[in-house]
């Protein structure tokens, strides 16, 4: 007799999806903000779905946590203060508090059940349980953002697509309220979409960034589980060069690695041809 | 009423599966070598399958072909006479043909149908019908090599997946047939596989490749389309460091630039922790 295999499948566009064959479901809610969907999977081991799409899987996460955190905490010389707007799966702050120089980690997610699920399935919090560095507030990021002033070394936005809740997050507003509430030489960086599918939001998203701050960068990493496996990070800078590393890595890494920081700012010729 | 669609899946591995949606089958039949299938598709336009996997589509394309030949040839001060393995497809005659330094490029491709079905639905022979440099043999690749001393500046192995009939292009003992057929300053390229994916593949062709070239480097692109959407490729060279393009490009490109040359040869830390 054969097998009974289960599937989950996102539908990335619609016309393009990725299955993964599941071993079961471990939880499942609808939150005031989302669709939550937490699997077991055989290819990626834990999944975290959120609106039907892939948010961060065991195996291939290290990608996307490791070159939103290392790429711009380390083209900053001495960062102390980092905030995480969304992120609430944990892995962006797992990798900032890496960070020997890192003194306060703020993580500002709106939904408390996509922590808590993450605390309860995924292994990322765990690994910095009691770290004193760290505070989670459920709060929505936009208005949080709007009530500080000259407070951040680093912003990271690690939101969902720029639909729905996150929508807001891809705004020339919020870029202002995030340039206020960074230091004198601080940084923002957010992720930006597939280089292939998703052109025009990246040129949006830079062109916004740009009548904010002086210096944006764009870079690039692998996802595999991202629509296209192939993911852009848009950079706003007060002060320094996003594509260069000031200090020495002194952790373990999978992906990043300095050159890997330098090279992943070479944009493919159709971003240029496009402006970007 | 709902309409009704039409999804194409390939299964990547056992456990992840990428589908798109299709319009219509435009070609399919089992040739001796393998199970042919042409669609077209809203993603990707058309797209040829092989074996159930995707081989080429008219929309990522470029990444693939760019990347396995402009590295390469460009790498080398001047490439006059190069062989493809392979690449029935067309896409990487397409790309030898823009280089205005070549005077012949002679495609070995072991099927005679997966030619005539890409003569006939996608567009990239008929770019260059006409042009007196190129010669499609349909002829075992492996064969084709053997009988072959000191010929070509350039040979690029536009392979299928090392199962079936390309598995023997995946061995030490072709690499040595080719380092026989190359010029004394020649220049191996093969695809090999997904990094993320495919790790130990990558260490086995990269180990036995060294045993034959002097100089081995690996080089990566994003391919939508092919599993994790990140792909690899292993040169073999004779002289020439292969990551530093040696000349001008003289014609436009959607993803290759100079500087993507040498940026693609960085690779992350999870290979070189693999000892590659």
């Amino acid at each position: 007799m054969p097998e009974t295999e289960l599937w989950l499948t996102e539908r990335q566009t619609p016309d393009l999806s990725l299955g993964i064959k599941i071993k079961e479901t471990l939880y499942r809610k609808t939150s005031p903000y989302q669709e939550i969907l937490m699997v077991d999977s055989y290819q990626f081991g834990r999944v975290l779905f959120l609106e039907g799409t892939f948010q961060t899987t065991e195996r291939d996460e290290f990608f996307y946590h490791e070159m939103i955190t290392h790429v711009p905490l380390l083209s900053h010389p001495g960062p102390e203060s980092i905030l995480v707007i969304g992120g609430g799966d944990g892995g962006t702050l797992r990798e900032i508090l890496k960070h020997g120089v890192i003194r306060e980690a703020i993580l500002v997610e709106i939904d408390r059940d996509v922590v808590e699920v993450s605390k309860r399935f995924l292994p990322f919090y765990s690994s910095f349980e009691g770290d004193p560095r760290f505070r989670v507030e459920i709060f929505d990021g936009i208005r949080y953002v709007q009530q500080q002033e000259n407070r951040f070394d680093i912003i990271i936005v690690d939101s969902t697509d720029p639909v729905g809740p996150a929508e807001g997050l891809f705004s020339e507003s919020f870029y202002q309220d995030c340039f206020r509430a960074l230091k004198k030489d601080g940084l923002l960086v957010t992720q930006s979409e597939s280089p292939f599918l998703h052109t025009s939001l990246i040129k949006r998203v830079k062109t916004s960034m740009e009548k904010v701050f002086p210096i944006c960068r764009i870079y690039t990493s692998p996802v595999p589980t991202y629509p296209s496996g192939y993911w852009s990070f848009t950079v706003g800078s007060k002060k320094y060069d996003p594509s260069i590393p000031q200090r020495a890595l002194e952790f373990e890494t999978k992906y990043y690695t300095p050159d890997i920081h330098r090279a992943s700012f070479v944009l493919p010729k159709f971003l240029k041809d496009a402006g970007i």
